[in-house]
């Protein structure tokens, strides 16, 4: 009996979160005997301003079959369209080269559509990881645009599986795996104890912390539609978490149209009001950083960590704006608007009330595990039809 | 008190067939008080082996504010992501620079992503027209997502409007306009004689004809996603024809992936087979082709023109393959598949039969009026949320 | 003694005449025990209506590394602009990826450019064949930027050699090989007999052809920037031939600008004329073509073989308009403008004076040897400076 | 007696440097009866990380025709490919909207080479402002490949008009206008005080300075083709410049492959060596930074400024490493190595002889009138060949 040729599974990474969401994924890709790994590297993934993320992949034991450098500079919102252009003409060639059996996209980042347009258009079945899910912003047209560009949905929920399929996908197309960043959390969860010191291993720039009577830590991305806006946003931020005077990590935010007005704001604080308690950090590995969210006291800002994997860990958070509008969330996160007042007093409750028992709303931490399995499995067609 | 500015409403026109279907609509944005027509003119509607539509459109008495060369020449797949990225990077130019309010993109061509991405992405809405329709192939995939980057839906049946809310869209942004291109339709309709002498007007290349006792026509696209089986599907099709001995009037095929190959069969067939019935033609006014449309004796093909037009002007219409499959379709349509055998029979029904009575499935003739009091008058807005 | 890894020399090809003319090269790099050989093939030399060039290279045992697809259809000058570009972004992935030692890039194509400019931004040593000629229209600055951005220049004549170091490049990087597509016509004249049936084994379209009494060739190639102009000058070219009244096989011009202008003159006069004596072919193995050449009773139009390989054959030229202008021509060429009457009357001189005597003037014959040997020997450096 | 149209000349500003570099000219130009200003801003000139020019040229009173957003973020090579093949492809669509009859490039940026390009492509006219001139690392095949491109040369001294001609240029096409930097040093030197409080008017980041006693400018770029270096160069001068103690005006380094090297380095020192005497600005408005310049005890980098406008203004200045080699300097430029210690005895000569004579190497001051004279009489030609 002639054994069968292994499914070539191409997973194109674009930028920082998108790698921890699927790390799980990759080694059970690499992991299964009828599945090849083809990674992909592209967009802010590469850029050293993002913090780098091709050199963690090469330490986690990932090799790269290309990189595709598309992040267009520029402040306005045309960069965007174009970083996607570039994307589609590059990932074209990338795609004719290694010939995959599947394509692997993952979530909503604007960029990832280049990804499943490039695919669909080249006759290679797009899988997409993360569907069905609900949120503000223009994340959410890309979301469901994707949905309709692909083939097979590996979605986080039962509630993603029912909207995906309600959005006319055909049934058997649709499986729940849980999120795959889940799978971490829960290897992390084992035994969470801060085994390092962040800012011995991590350097960061501002001012030194002692983080034995706990910390906070902040993610605040910039919101793309509301572009103007996002320095004030963060100012209002930085504002609350100085009067807070707890020690604070800070995450500089990653690679969108408006990130350079949320960077702008943090420079400007730092420069005129060179806050005591505040440090800012690029990036660490997926590892130590749920270490240290999870030993956090509080988790401020607006990054979809908060929604997911917080939920496992029974992390505090302060959810702030409309960027995680329609996620499902657990009872460990307060929404509160951009304004300083609310974030202070939403603070003072979590403090008041401390961690939340683990909740698993978003995966029970086999997702990688499943992901592989539905990819050595499914059928792997192109043609589908709405099923109305 | 202040007269409010005019909105601008900006239309891209990636292909020949896209142009009729919308002309109607274009004259009734143009003639509205409240609207200011930006015309946008890309791919295959750019170039002279398709047709030139450029230059009717000046004919018609539009100005064109823009021009966008996007095709790539190859004959792989890669070709079309190609283009659409080439589309990606030029359209956030053009629209950076138009300043729309909103953008049209009509139906469902691969390069339409290109425009549907760009106006998303720099915060301009997207109107789609023709969303919610089902057929084989790519399209299917880029129509949905088209639709999930849409803001605003403006589909030809009540079908069409139910698929969209299904697909999850706010019901009040989704309205049954009607297909524009029954517009022309139903005023050729008025007095639908053949006007003019097809070769004396527009020349073509292949046998002289006499139209006098009848004739066909044909139109018949690659399918993209059976690239290789292009050249042999036409090829049977051109034997269908010349074997039936009746005067015959075929339109080269539009800019797709497999066009090479249907052009291929067509200069082969034309060089060794030398067929006596049969006469080659690029393009015709819109007019023209609609009246030399209603007195054929039959449409051979695979163009939706057969789907939509022929419904409303009672034309039998031979359907082959699959790329209308899904479309609804009226009494005058006879679907086969790719074989000469079940063309010839086909055609000897439908000569039996003659013209069928007039149906308004896809439209009444006022669609063009509709779409632009719906350009005038709804929000535009660019943020939605699946309504589940 | 440990041995030196091989150089590894990648050769960009372009175009179908770039492929004869470097082709004893690709064989000698392929054998020389020092290099390896890495071939990319790109723009119309991947294009079926160009003659399909990767196939005769897999056919000669070459094997292809890349494939880049870069033309932008339209009949405008923006795409070859566009076209440069597109290579540019997809050559300098190529380069990444391939990690050539030298990049060897070919004459003096517009989009050549593309090649060297990829190389010498990422600091790879670019080799120029075919410098130092002179020519007209925008030939002549493509070919002189790309001697200005090329760090090794082997040349064809010692004129061309003189030329190139008088631009200001160092002497020791400048050598004269001779040119590689006299290797070819060579070979061919050890037994020159026409050993095949030119439409028996490549077909073409037009007029049956009996080649017995002699018979003459034309390739007529768009002068860019006289755009306009383009169908008036080869519609003159295919009077004079038809009157003639002699066989002929006419070779299509390749993808410039203007090939569209050219090609549609072709296609009008075959519809409207019907010339009786005339065969259009897309393209022909090199040696096929060469021994046509050679048994031909006169070569019309305005084609660097005219110039080049036909002084070594001693076949009567007819040089038309300025594309050669400036360079270097054998006893064997008569110029002439672009009218009809000159032609003919030329044609009239040549026919009465029959062959001429090979002339070593660009070559003789040991080219690729001597390619091959530099790219092995000389230094290979990316800094230089001008000379004065 | 009909006016003639006025000349549509299009100048392309890519970066911060080349700005200054011609602005003297612009105002001439469009004061020009007979000439007709199209400004173009692309590349890092748009960008805020660099200083965002363009709202310094809107502040000057320049209209901007059209903006290009080409820039590709990444550390590596490739980078400085695909930026200049976006702007290519840009560019092409922007002339070909701008219908310009000259387009006006300045120096040796790799990018100006897409501006050359797109022009020379599409027979516009391309005129090269600073050719002839000598240089390291791939400025100098950037500059005289422009000059192959170019139809008319403007040039800043004798010995550059002497190379240009004898590259090969038609004598008649080139011409002396002198460097229109210049001009705006001319300016300033009539009044050259200090009339402004540089951290007052432009902020900036580091240590306090105090000006009163004295103060030093560094401006280094990363030298592209030792792009691994270029933070150990900059580290070296940092450490020069502390052991000075002098206060410093410390300026960013543009958009070249390397420049994320050189900030890492500057961010890195700040971080740990948290210098007392350094303070770094992004940018400042030209008047502002000659006047600055002119007050200084001594320049110190490798900026093209310490070469050209240095010598006019007799200020002190210390040229570090090859990127000016070449370059025809006067008596106030002392050249040295990468080492700290080279440059510390370096800066003790220069502060012990303090200020030098001016010296017209590089222009009287009325280059930017000559340049606009030049624009509206020359002929403007786009046939060229090399003259011997």
């Amino acid at each position: 009996m002639r054994k069968r040729r292994k499914r070539r599974i191409c997973v194109v990474i674009t930028a920082r979160p998108s790698y921890s969401r699927i790390k799980s994924a990759l080694r059970a890709i690499q992991a299964h005997p009828e599945l090849e790994l083809q990674l992909v590297v592209a967009a802010s993934a590469l850029l050293d301003r993002y913090g780098m993320v091709a050199r963690q992949m090469a330490d986690d034991g990932f090799e790269i079959a290309a990189r595709v450098y598309m992040v267009l500079e520029g402040e306005n919102l045309a960069a965007m369209a174009k970083t996607t252009g570039l994307g589609l003409l590059e990932l074209a060639t990338v795609f004719d080269n290694l010939k995959p059996d599947a394509v692997v996209t993952i979530a909503d980042r604007y960029e990832t559509l280049a990804t499943a347009i490039a695919a669909a258009y080249m006759n290679v079945p797009v899988v997409h990881v993360q569907g069905g899910e609900v949120t503000g912003s223009i994340d959410e047209k890309v979301r469901h645009a994707v949905t309709k560009l692909a083939d097979l949905h590996l979605v986080a929920t039962e509630r993603a599986r029912e909207r995906v399929i309600r959005m006319g996908e055909d049934p058997t197309s649709v499986h729940v795996t849980g999120c795959p960043s889940i799978d971490l959390a829960a290897e992390v969860l084992r035994d969470p104890t801060l085994n390092f010191d962040p800012i011995a291993k991590y350097g960061g720039v501002g001012a030194p912390l002692d983080l034995a009577r706990g910390y906070l830590v902040v993610m605040q991305h910039p919101v793309t539609t509301e572009y103007e806006l996002a320095r004030r946003h963060v100012w209002e931020t930085l504002c609350a978490v100085r009067d807070s005077a707890l020690p604070t990590l800070w995450f500089w935010p990653n690679a969108d149209a408006g990130s350079d007005g949320a960077s702008g704001a943090i420079r400007a604080f730092r420069e005129n009001e060179r806050p005591r308690n505040i440090r800012f950090f690029k990036n660490m590995a997926p590892d130590d950083f749920l270490r240290l969210i999870y030993n956090c006291r509080c988790l401020i800002g607006n990054s979809s960590v908060g929604i997911r994997e917080c939920a496992y860990l029974g992390v505090p958070v302060i959810n702030i704006g409309s960027r995680q509008d329609g996620r499902e969330r657990g009872r460990n996160v307060l929404d509160v608007g951009y304004g300083r007042r609310a974030i202070i007093e939403a603070l003072a409750r979590h403090l008041g009330n401390g961690r939340y028992p683990s909740d698993p709303l978003y995966g029970d931490g086999r997702a990688g595990q499943r992901i592989a399995e539905r990819l050595a499995q499914e059928p792997l067609r192109i043609e589908k039809r709405l099923t109305y």
